[in-house]
């Protein structure tokens, strides 16, 4: 049986969409920028545009094959049963609003027929997306990990998704690996993602270049002008020409990315590990101190079987996933 | 339908053995030092006496209902599946043995009737019989944590044992808070375990005394004759007599327990904790702490729902969900 999906990944910058087959995968993507000036139901009116145009563009080849819905993955607390989105960060004026049942109604007055809409978190969606067509399809159990502004996660149990019994799991950002260091994140002390999120990263590198002057790292410059002209490409780059103080940034993003692995091994026993997001752009920069912080953080019994692997998506792994859940 | 099962929980210094019917519990219990002398198929043959002398001894009006099984807890790596034990901690002279089915020889040859065995890990056994038995039956879905000599756990999802793709989940023992401290156990950094286990409570109550010698706490004493005259008892004696050193040391207890149970929310999305073991009869002490560091330690969306209980089955929770692996 063939059918056909759409899938959309509805960011805080943009909304990016794509008709997605099941055997093929992508056969068409549209991105858009998100029109936040009139809370959800400007969100739900600039969806329901955005899918009837991928409507009417789905190849002829496909409209012969069934229509599966339509999924979508959202940034904050969705309820996946009720079909709720709650304070989605960066989509100003939403508390709780039940954007499943106002889609499938703006669709069916605009389709003249019945859409079915799936919603799930955005980084449930992109691990689930790397389940079914990634660097997570030979894993039947994984954590995917997404490295970006935050720290993000997605859990693949048995080769579904592990929502927890309220549908928040995966936060991986949120475990502590240091609960007396310095660093605070969102009010909480020593937190993954108050310790390798984007920002964290680049006032590391400008800490560590500033109190280390004699090294005369290639950041210098960078560093003393403006905090925020620094980016973590720098600094992947500056490390990759062998500049030590930007190899030990990365040494560092890694331990500390090992080290929640660890946890994540003795609690939950998952050993396949898929990272993504900007920042994994630097990879074994980080994936080799990680792997090696692994194993210094856990008993030998709980290496069997372990892999680091580099997610292969990008920043497509949202709309994968959230047209493969139509498909379940 | 009624039925009954005989519980075990094998432990390095001695096996405990119940007749447990599915709805009085326990109905006569025996506990055994372990014979530790002749490796493995010593410890057969000490089961199947025990077991034969139970069935002996069961009620005649349990007799009358259904017999489902043998279940057994032990230490170590089971493989539930292959029913074989690896490793057990304190039984000397144990690599990986093949432990259901020699026991399942045994029982036929002297029951004369196919008696069917159940093996599993003992901190999942404990879990599963609070789950069942105990302070877990009205949640669906929990992390039990035993604090004693090792910090050791369990994990019922959905009203089942969670044992992760290889069997070995539930080690909240092994999740790191302090990734840079000073505490090394098993030849890891800032786990748990190595900062709450029973003797490192010990250590840090002796130190603090130690540093603090202007505070004559209640047990400066017991420290400076000699480290293993103290134990946890006395520790939480002098705190609940207001000695503030004392408290301070349960104080920190609590802390490190909170930051894991802080972990266990993010990655699974579970908020309910029962902790059991020797070192949990410090009560308040330990809880309270606990949970004003796990709302510290969390964004405010995962306080919903959050609850912190005391085990209720002791050490007999270990014999419950042995036996009640076997009514699943």
């Amino acid at each position: 049986m063939s059918c056909w999906a759409i899938g959309i990944d509805l960011g805080g910058t943009a909304v990016k969409a794509a008709v997605v087959s099941l055997q093929e995968g992508i056969v068409l993507d549209r991105s858009v920028p998100t029109d936040t000036s009139s809370g959800p139901e400007g969100i739900v009116a600039q969806l329901a545009d955005l899918i009837a145009s991928l409507h009417a563009q789905a190849p002829a080849n496909l409209l012969r094959h069934d229509f599966s819905g339509i999924g979508l993955g959202a940034p904050g607390a969705v309820d996946t049963e009720k079909g709720t989105l709650s304070y989605p960060p960066n989509l100003p004026g939403w508390t709780t609003f039940p954007l499943r049942g106002y889609l499938e109604s703006a669709l069916q007055e605009r389709l003249q027929a019945a859409s079915p809409v799936f919603i799930e978190n955005d980084a449930n969606a992109a691990a689930y997306g790397e389940a079914v067509y990634g660097a997570g399809r030979n894993f039947r159990d994984f954590l995917m990990v997404t490295l970006g502004t935050g720290v993000g996660g997605g859990i693949v149990l048995n080769r579904k998704l592990y929502r927890g019994p309220s549908g928040t799991a995966g936060e991986i950002g949120f475990m502590i690996v240091d609960f007396e260091g310095p660093s605070i994140h969102a009010g909480i002390r020593g937190t993954i993602e108050g310790m390798i999120g984007k920002e964290r990263i680049v006032e590391y590198a400008c800490r560590l270049i500033r109190e280390n002057p004699a090294e005369g790292s290639a950041l210098s410059a960078l560093c003393s002008q403006d905090f925020s002209s620094l980016s973590p490409r720098h600094i992947e780059r500056a490390a990759k020409e062998g500049d030590r103080l930007s190899l030990a940034v990365w040494e560092r993003v890694g331990s500390i990315l090992g080290v929640g692995f660890a946890g994540v091994t003795a609690l939950m026993d998952i050993r396949k590990f898929v990272i993504g997001g900007g920042i994994s752009a630097a990879g074994a920069l980080i994936f080799e101190p990680a792997y090696r912080q692994f194993i210094r953080s856990t008993l030998p019994s709980m290496h069997d079987g372990v892999e680091l692997v580099h997610a292969e998506l990008g920043n497509r792994a949202g709309m994968y996933g959230a047209a493969a859940l139509c498909f379940v």
